[in-house]
């Protein structure tokens, strides 16, 4: 981003058009100063947008994201998993800067010291969860003089409950069964401690949802590092219920990745056939209303006193745009940050999980304003612990 | 049957040494006017019992089962399902008579005409229900001048309850799925009506158990036609939830026999899959207790007063013998009635239900005593309908 080029308008590229990805490039197309492709291997099929080209592209090879983020300014991933790390590594390989929701099984910070050598900003996790949950708790505890206690609750939901599940999952249902298997890390006196999935549920009341049900899910991430509390928990939130019928897929075996024999001896893998068949039924149909609920409590004490800080979020489907509220919740972030690392407000060469704007209260503000603009709003309540 | 052979031992042969059919052939065993052979494919590995001769033979096939029959006086069915109609036909041809236990999907009467023919007397669903449940109707039927309503209850089930299923099966996985999802033929007003498995739920109370809840299932079979009360109905017992549970694995395709693509294109049987699943959970360990419980309720009028006659049972595992409850409350009918055949008691040329018992008195008493005698108490309580 030299000086020379300040004056022509700056170009993004959107990795992966799937729900998110399609929404962070809409979001991005609408700024005039900004040229935005949407790069999808299934691109042709894509509906054309306003100030928006569309590239089909395969980007599961390295070279092929490297060439793709050459053509950028700024990059943003919004990937399968399976391709999370690849394309980190490719977009620092091309030397540019990357704001990603692509979740990956590693650490990026892996590749801190090859982003600090190209010079170039990488923000992982950019989303609502990790992402923003990082980022308010990050800012929270700044503004206390200790912190004690860090609690995290988030869920994407769909408004209408229906029987028996009452869920139904923005992404595949294979990835929750992940969420719903893989032992839960968390914080307790400063020590990590381990935790079954799904365990220690728990009821929390909502406004305009009542009572939703809690339970441990391996989400801290890098908050398991980045922070100074010694409790830190993420908990995942359901319709009450959901989870206790989860417990009894996963008990019966339904979650399984070792194959069993059946019938005459064929090798079945029990979660492909569970995916298969709560596929249809966990799939939005369209047009049908989602929403994120999430509350980030830090507890603590400035000058002296107790202190809690709380963030409340609700936010719903949009008729209006269509957009889902995962995409809007997730996506938003991605933009907002990538119109940072455009600017160049946001340089800071390296590989950093989102809490690392907590540094700067100018980009956490920007950050919530900007999604509030776009009816994503977080909500602060300063109050007395247990308040 | 001729006259000259009143002086020598009957012989019995017992088809199929499963769980039921070891017990009944161990109950006619301790008759010394009885000479018991047990026959079963795998006769070979079955530990030796007294007075039992065991004989290793493939049950698969009419001529092998011609052959067996003839060499016996009185035969007893306790096959697997599959082979339940090839070896009536099979008996019947032998001209033997026959006790059976082995479930058909086919309406066994279709081979009256040819058991008659043979001067043979054939008593199928000679268990506990279909079996008692079937007699004990019946006779309390006859003994009313007009009848309204027939209710039975009635189920198998792991003494110890234990999270999540709180169920056991005495029999394979596979074949529960069948009873919760064959739809259940009732009768309503005198039609035949037709229920969804696992529907009408209803909390009924046992003494020593609880609650127990009863679901719709399709248990009447002969119950729809051999007798006249406008209301007939059976249901099944299980401990409380574990018919929602079901009723989840149903509704999420996991009892679907069509098969599935998973994966890589695989073709999957969802409810092979979960047989294969639930089977090592749903498995008696050795020596673990089961029970039995069952209530028939006949309504009607006597004397122009309404009159209800209820039959209870409570049957447990009986550690002194190993012998499950299910295998004492399905096998001693069958051995009893056996039993009735080789005395020549019961002489009723054709194939016949057990309620066809009911119509002598005499052989309902003996079939009440000998099971008492067993253990295995049926009560009978003459009240108020809805007393």
């Amino acid at each position: 981003m030299s000086a020379s080029r300040e004056h022509r308008n700056k170009r993004v590229v959107v990795l992966g058009g799937g729900l998110i990805g399609a929404v962070i490039a809409a979001d991005l197309a609408e700024d005039p100063t900004l040229e935005v492709t949407l790069a999808d291997l299934r691109a042709d099929e894509m509906a054309p947008m306003p100030q928006l080209t569309l590239r089909a592209a395969d980007l599961s090879t390295p070279q092929a994201i490297k060439e793709l983020a050459e053509t950028a300014d700024v990059v943003v991933g919004a990937l399968p998993s399976r391709f999370g790390r690849l394309a980190l590594e490719a977009v620092i390989a091309a030397k540019r800067p990357y704001a990603d929701i692509s979740f990956m099984e590693q650490d990026p910070r892996e590749l801190d010291a090859m982003a600090k050598a190209a010079g170039v900003t990488c923000i992982y996790d950019c989303g609502v969860a990790p992402g923003m949950s990082n980022v308010l708790s990050a800012h929270a505890a700044k503004q206390l003089d200790r912190c004690e206690r860090l609690t995290i609750y988030v869920g994407g939901l769909p408004r209408e409950r229906r029987w028996p599940f009452e869920y139904k999952a923005g992404f595949a249902p294979y990835d929750v069964f992940e969420e719903y298997t893989r032992p839960a890390r968390v914080m307790i006196d400063g020590e990590v401690v381990i935790k079954e999935a799904l365990s220690e549920p728990e009821l929390c009341d909502f406004d305009g949802l009542g009572h939703l049900e809690a339970f441990n899910t391996d989400g801290l991430r890098s908050l398991l590092d980045t922070l100074e509390m010694p409790q830190r928990l993420e908990k995942t939130l359901r319709y009450p219920g959901h989870i206790e019928l989860m417990r009894v897929l996963r008990h019966a075996g339904f979650f399984d990745e070792q194959p069993v024999s059946v019938g005459d001896g064929q090798q079945v893998v029990p979660r492909e056939l569970t995916a298969a068949l709560l596929s249809p039924k966990w799939t939005f149909e369209p047009g049908e209303a989602d929403l994120t609920v999430m509350r980030v409590l830090v507890d603590g004490e400035k000058d002296g006193v107790a202190r809690r800080i709380r963030f409340e979020l609700r936010d719903d489907y949009d008729p209006r745009t269509g957009r889902t509220s995962m995409s809007r919740t997730t996506g938003y972030p991605a933009a907002i940050v990538a119109r940072m690392l455009a600017s160049g407000r946001l340089h800071r060469p390296g590989v950093h999980p989102p809490e690392a704007l907590a540094t700067d209260d100018d980009l956490v503000a920007e950050l919530i304003a900007a999604q509030a603009e776009r009816g994503v709003v977080y909500r602060r309540f300063d109050e007395a612990p247990e308040g």
